[in-house]
């Protein structure tokens, strides 16, 4: 899409000024009224170096009310970032809903840099395409909406500014860069242009800027947004929201892969328990130094019923453990600046970084568990959910995450036993709620949107161990064994 | 503080499992307390390497509900966080109210280290403790509860553990650090108890645990802790909360610095105005490359009068900079999150880091202006903020910070004068409120508290300026000069 690419577009000084102030008055409107609708904006800004990119994007930047815009330069990953998948620090920068986020540089520039420079772990190009259009998708889905521009010199034209810049002393980058930018042009061309032509999809367009003249490409640049915004709260406002509907669970015939077919009546004497215990948490503690060493990540997934015991089986794995090296991340209702994000954003933000443990006591699962059941969200984004958690998990196991994921099951009448024995003891009674009263009345709905999130979620790279839990000292032991296990596996 | 510590307690197995489960269960009631009253809790460990603090602090950590709980381990900054003053990064982690915050190694380690190695900015060791202690002092006079634990071991004990975890390929550290462990105790000695004690306070105290023995530092802590809550939550309870009183603006007689006295008919014709705006803004673009060659971070603070113009004067500044390198940081009221924390939590987090400029829009002075006069919070806590908020502007510019404040004034009929007109121009209506009017009527009382934040925050590191701002091209090029003329004195 880079090639012949007419360059030669010139706007003179007064026909810019003419045009300039509208622009800026028509799109603070339509920022306002985006706002008001909450819908999330994206505005990426790629191009070569000495496109003059800054002073456009400066220029640009002034249509908007910094109140509602975040601006962000993406230079190399920090150490930090480097121990967290490629695309974690996008997320963490995705725009609130009625926000707007700026990007100069972004997800692209790292693909292309740590593409060519063969350090992504990503399978190369592909792989890398691979992960940005889910995760484009997943925001798109989402209803945010999307720009993309590039700004584009020639290499004639690039060479005589990088002179100039150097005379003047003009920083190129803010920070120290990998790049060789003497030989950007030569050695990125094509990629650049193949990435490009790969991502360019109607839900997340290509815009092509002539950027040899910086009054031409402001003026695109804001009338493409202005243009696109319109379009884009025109189509909003037709499309009449659709509301929660019966979240038609009876749709879904409960297969016979019978994962909830569990042998609840398995346990475990006191004194097996007992040494057992002590020898797989041994175990774990070696295991976790040789994970750190390796670099590798670790993520425990617990699910399961009210009462199943998710807190006891968490306390087992965490007490031998270096508390440098593990997180416990309890999920609960996500709260307003959580709620006013894309729902994976707070899960991203809490992935452990290469090397640590992470431990959720429930997680991203609660958005086709509870969200289903109680009609939290529109059926259509918990039926998207599926797809989107398979992606999300399958980012972080190419990323070397060692991902394990137990649902606890214990049947009515042990949950019952518990709740009353909860109920009688003064010093357990702060952990029973009504909500938890409430929640067994819908058991059945529970179920079947268990059994639903077990069979589609069960995948090979993030595989689910449905753990029998009506007596607590055999899932401990099984729940230990099964993480000691996958771990030596994928080690040795 | 650690000499002559008697380092030979030892406690069995038995008594330990005699006396763990108790503490336990009362310290997990505890915390449900403080939660239902919002006491944030912070608990630190320092300790000499190798004094088995890893593991004694996750069996401390069992304590504790994961829900209410943030566990940091604190290594050298990283690039980031170096940008920043030291403080900065600490801020960032203080607990929300209701919440625990544990750190392993903390302010304390990075004094002590940065001290010896000459890399602190803040003239050595005593110089950050003073941070320290204002720091601290911050913390507990907003009601945060504050624990310190010191672990200690001997030389020799020391020397032989270091030997053992070299065997067994257990990292000392988490990260590369910066330490030689070997020659830790001869090194440090001193300095940490000096530290010590001079940063031990009745608000404030450090426990040094004997550690030697891990069952006797971990009943030792968690009993500290148990008493320590106990009595923090009974004074708590006993003193009956404040309720806001009348604010006594009277109280504060407005001195005859005669800041206010501005001459509010100074003006500027159209012609020079736009030489002098093309001149500054110029040389402005140039110095922030000069400011982000000598990694100095810039602050500009922007507080005025409704429709004083703040908008309008922070664009002019903005327009010709390079968006890389400044940001503009619109404050408004605090979201929920940011209300959970106290009130400097969210202005840290937005400190420009070495290189770099931000434009407050509004600014941490609404503690003394709007949450004074609307009575937002108590008189005792907005009387404390002005010593608070020079002590933040200090540690900034003790970090190289060059701080610019403006006052924008105008007076009460040019006011009414751009509300009628904001109210008639259909692309300006957006601009005014009904909060506008109504703060228009409280014209006096905002009078006398800008008067008072006027005398009790000039000071010679962060000096105002008053802004005769009823003509508008009068004040941007005076606020536009200011900042060039500041930088400039600064700089050379």
């Amino acid at each position: 899409m880079l090639e012949n690419v007419d360059l030669s577009s010139r706007l003179s000084k007064e026909e810019y000024k003419a045009r300039i102030d509208d622009l800026y008055i028509r799109i603070g409107e339509l920022q306002r009224k985006a706002w008001k609708m909450q819908i999330p904006i994206i505005i990426v800004f790629e191009g070569w170096h000495a496109s003059g990119m800054d002073s456009i994007i400066n220029r640009c930047m002034l249509a908007f009310n910094p109140m509602g815009l975040r601006f962000h330069v993406i230079v190399k990953p920090s150490e930090e970032e480097s121990r967290k998948p490629m695309l974690w620090r996008f997320w963490q920068k995705i725009p609130a809903y009625g926000k707007i986020a700026i990007f100069e540089r972004s997800w692209y520039s790292r693909c292309i840099i740590e593409s060519f420079d063969r350090r992504s772990k990503y399978n190369g190009l592909d792989g890398c395409i691979k992960e940005i259009n889910n995760f484009e998708r997943q925001l798109t889905d989402d209803d945010h909406l999307l720009m993309k521009f590039f700004m584009h010199v020639s290499q004639e034209e690039q060479a005589k500014r990088l002179k100039v810049y150097e005379k003047k002393d003009i920083p190129i980058s803010v920070v120290t860069e990998e790049l060789d930018y003497e030989n950007e042009y030569k050695r990125y061309f094509s990629l650049v242009d193949e990435t490009i032509k790969k991502t360019h999809f109607s839900h997340s367009p290509w815009t092509i800027v002539e950027a040899e003249n910086s009054n031409h490409a402001t003026i695109k640049i804001l009338s493409t947004i202005l243009l696109t915004l319109e379009n884009y709260i025109d189509s909003m406002l037709e499309s009449s929201c659709p509301l929660p509907v019966s979240n038609r669970i009876d749709d879904f015939s409960p297969s016979s892969h019978g994962l909830l077919n569990a042998d609840l009546s398995l346990m475990m004497e006191d004194e097996k328990y007992e040494r057992e215990m002590d020898f797989y948490q041994k175990i774990l503690g070696e295991l976790q130094y040789e994970l750190f060493r390796e670099k590798r990540p670790l993520m425990v997934v617990f699910e399961g019923w009210d009462a199943a015991g998710k807190g006891g089986n968490i306390r087992r794995i965490a007490e031998k453990l270096d508390p440098r090296l593990y997180k416990v991340e309890p999920i609960g209702v996500p709260n307003d600046y959580e709620k006013s994000h894309h729902y994976l954003w707070r899960f991203y933000r809490r992935v452990p970084e290469a090397g640590h443990i992470t431990i959720f006591d429930r997680s991203w699962y609660g958005r086709v568990l509870v969200e289903r059941v109680e009609n939290l969200c529109f059926e259509e984004r918990w039926q998207q959910a599926y797809e989107e958690i398979n992606e999300f998990e399958e980012t972080l196991t190419d990323f070397g995450t060692i991902i394990v994921k137990f649902w606890l099951h214990i049947d009515k009448e042990e949950q019952l036993r518990r709740f009353q024995s909860r109920e009688s003891i003064p010093e357990k009674q702060w952990k029973i709620t009504s909500d938890d009263w409430r929640n067994r009345e819908k058991w059945d709905d529970y179920l079947k949107a268990v059994d639903e999130m077990l069979l589609r979620t069960d995948t090979n790279y993030a595989p689910w161990t449905v753990v029998e839990a009506n007596d607590k000292r055999y899932a401990r032991i099984k729940t230990l064994k099964t993480l000691v296990n996958t771990i030596e596996e994928d080690l040795h």
